[in-house]
């Protein structure tokens, strides 16, 4: 249990209402020292309409008594009009008696120190807010009703069970006895790596949804590059002009397809060039291109697609441009379906974007997400999978190899070390929490 | 009571909760249609965490019954997390479910309808959200506390009594009986008079404290007049040049200075010049001078200032301008008494700036507000006082020319319903109501 009490607005600034929230041992007691009515007796879960001291306001008071609350100590939420003066003043009276102003997440943090949650489940608070489609949406809800939470738990089980069984034959290993089945080790340690290359394998996908699929358009100057990301972004963000060689530095804007995230990277146009700062800008492109999830050839002229090199595996699109200068409207109609992956479009008049769109989510290849699919979405919790995949790996070797046991249980114990980060069991250090929860928004 | 269902969000977006209002006859069991938990037979003022359908998220929902709600029906306020995909979702489900979206200001204009506050408090909700200082809060909450519709009350009972008194004598006015004592008529209505008039002259205050004290600074050009304004900004708004003619425009700004809001307009300097637009530029200064609260005569030359016609009554300030090239920077000291209230400063180098800034407050001469004062801050309110006081003169003028009974209640009634204007009880139009609050912001 934390030793003080704090505080923070936990709405944003400018609506017709905001909420503080308190939490701590003292929060009611705080909360009761700036209010009229006597709240210090009220039961957990109650609502009370009273006053500010100092007519500051009239308020509803919600309060919870520990551990039925989302920090799982003491706490009230104060409901009073919006408008800055009011919450501030609120958080100045709070303050005077005794809270201090909250951390970025101190209280979802709180809440995970408290064994409310665990940390796999506290890390998808920020992303359930910071959802905007249904597929970011259902991965942070899946994570925080526990689903990678339960898998984890799966594992953990499943490689105890394994380092028990060999540490009990060591206890033995004096007396020669062989307790374990080599062959049923390995094949339970197999079925262990599965599942936490699956949970890898998650991440690919995972990590395309939360921040987008990379879109890198690449061309020659002039080809309409800038107009067709301004066409996909149904806005005039980029500058577009005629003069060769305008787009110099790579500009990148988000657009939601069918319920996900593009992010389409504006690139200067690849051409033999003297000038040093658009040599710069076209060499940032072809490393765009390296980066990019899906590229995007763009031309103004048949069959004139830009050379570059393709990572292998990449998916490509070839779009030619301009066709309402070269192509009837009516003519869009025979290049419905693309030839060799070519499509034929108009980014100023608009023809045969629909298509070209419908080949982007295609190329995507985003698999449509249940809520109870268990993605990783998180750096942090890919990295400490990776980190257990390897110990396995090491271990499942030396099974093979008959490296005695106590070795084997060792990575065994390590690969449950890293799966114990996710969850936050394994973590000891405050730096690393405070690391996770800072990014958080102050309030949650 | 409505026959529809409401909802909205209630704070703004962007926060680490959100906040639903939904009220009407079916607020509860519209949601209770989409949460787990069956809270169809929720008592009044209970919480409830439960989940939503359709795994959407977590909330705690606070359920309030007819009439002890802030609209006075049946209301529920759904927490869940912020966040767009959330807040958007939940908007969706209590629409498919029979709810609508509310106006601007809707919950509380019901709340007015319900009768739960009369029009002054209902208007002062606004003013109560948008108060940045303790002065325009002070004024918002003092007339939702029902202070300003105290004061309006106890002048319809006396008007009532007044009025009364004269339809008594007039039924027995054929009998030829004089019930009345017409001095003591006379008497009582120029009491009401007076209080109507007190309320009227707060509203010079009250205006002033709510929209800010209009400070226009005139000189000729080059002295440094967007260079004063900056300062008195702290930052770089205005175009700042040393070409004469710069500012055509005239630039706005607004600042808090000791708790008061100060609007300082900068304007094109005062010359002689055949450039038609800077004309135009320096008319508008003349107009600005003549609207201004105050006025700042700036020059940087000693007893040079600008020839402007003053208004009668206007506060002005002499200030003499760039006094770092003039007087060594101790003599400044010589200078902590203005003469003939001219003030010496350096826009540039700060100095002379704070005895200005104590002028310009005491210049402003805005009373401290207590939080029971009763202080007219809505153009609406004013202007149905002054219909009033204009009533009431002819009533009084009746009484002196010993006009009859008759006409002199009927102007009584006349001031009696400019009066009802305010609180909203003569006000039988939806359109008037429609546009005092959509004003507001949506969920309020």
């Amino acid at each position: 249990m934390s030793s003080d009490t704090i505080c923070a607005l936990a709405t944003a600034s400018g609506g017709a209402i905001a909420v503080i929230r308190v939490s701590g041992p003292k929060a009611i007691e705080i909360t009761n020292a700036i209010v009229i009515k006597d709240i210090s007796k009220a039961k957990s879960a109650t609502l009370h309409y009273t006053e500010l001291t100092d007519n500051v306001d009239y308020v509803l008071i919600s309060v919870f008594r520990a551990p039925h609350s989302y920090t799982g100590e003491d706490t009230t939420e104060i409901s009073s009009h919006g408008g800055y003066y009011i919450t501030q003043q609120i958080l100045s009276m709070l303050q005077e008696h005794g809270a201090r102003m909250a951390l970025p997440g101190e209280f979802t943090q709180r809440s995970f120190m408290n064994g409310k949650m665990d940390l796999s489940q506290a890390e998808s608070v920020a992303d359930l807010i910071a959802a905007t489609n249904k597929a970011t949406h259902n991965m942070a809800m899946s994570q925080l009703r526990g689903n990678f939470r339960k898998d984890l738990e799966d594992l953990r089980q499943k490689l105890l069970k394994l380092t028990s069984l060999l540490e009990l034959e060591l206890d033995f290993s004096d007396q020669d006895i062989t307790f374990t089945d080599r062959e049923q080790v390995l094949q339970t340690a197999q079925v262990i790596l599965k599942q936490i290359n699956q949970l890898r394998q998650s991440f690919k996908v995972g990590n395309a949804i939360k921040n987008g699929i990379s879109v890198a358009i690449i061309g020659a100057p002039n080809v309409g590059k800038s107009k067709l990301l301004n066409t996909f972004l149904h806005e005039e963000k980029a500058i577009v002009s005629n003069i060769k060689g305008t787009t110099r530095d790579t500009i990148e804007d988000v657009v939601q397809i069918h319920g996900t995230t593009f992010r389409f990277i504006d690139t200067a146009g690849i051409r033999k060039t003297k000038d040093q700062i658009e040599k710069m800008g076209i060499e940032r492109s072809l490393q765009a291109a390296e980066r990019a999830d899906i590229i995007i050839l763009l031309t103004d002229k048949d069959n004139q697609f830009p050379d570059v090199r393709i990572p292998e595996g990449k998916p490509v699109l070839k779009v030619v441009n301009k066709c309402d200068m070269t192509l009837p409207s009516a003519s869009f109609l025979y290049h419905k379906m693309p030839t060799d992956n070519i499509y034929h479009i108009s980014a100023i008049t608009g023809d045969g974007m629909e298509r070209l769109t419908e080949g982007l989510v295609r190329a995507a290849a985003i698999p449509e997400i249940n809520e109870n699919d268990t993605i990783v979405t998180n750096v942090r919790h890919f990295q400490a999978l990776n980190k257990a995949h390897g110990s396995l790996m090491r271990a499942i070797k030396s099974i093979r190899q008959e490296v005695p046991n106590d070795l084997v249980a060792q990575d065994l114990r390590e690969c449950l070390h890293h799966l114990g980060e996710i969850t936050g069991g394994t973590i000891t250090s405050d730096e690393v929490l405070q690391n996770i929860f800072r990014n958080f928004c102050v309030g949650k």
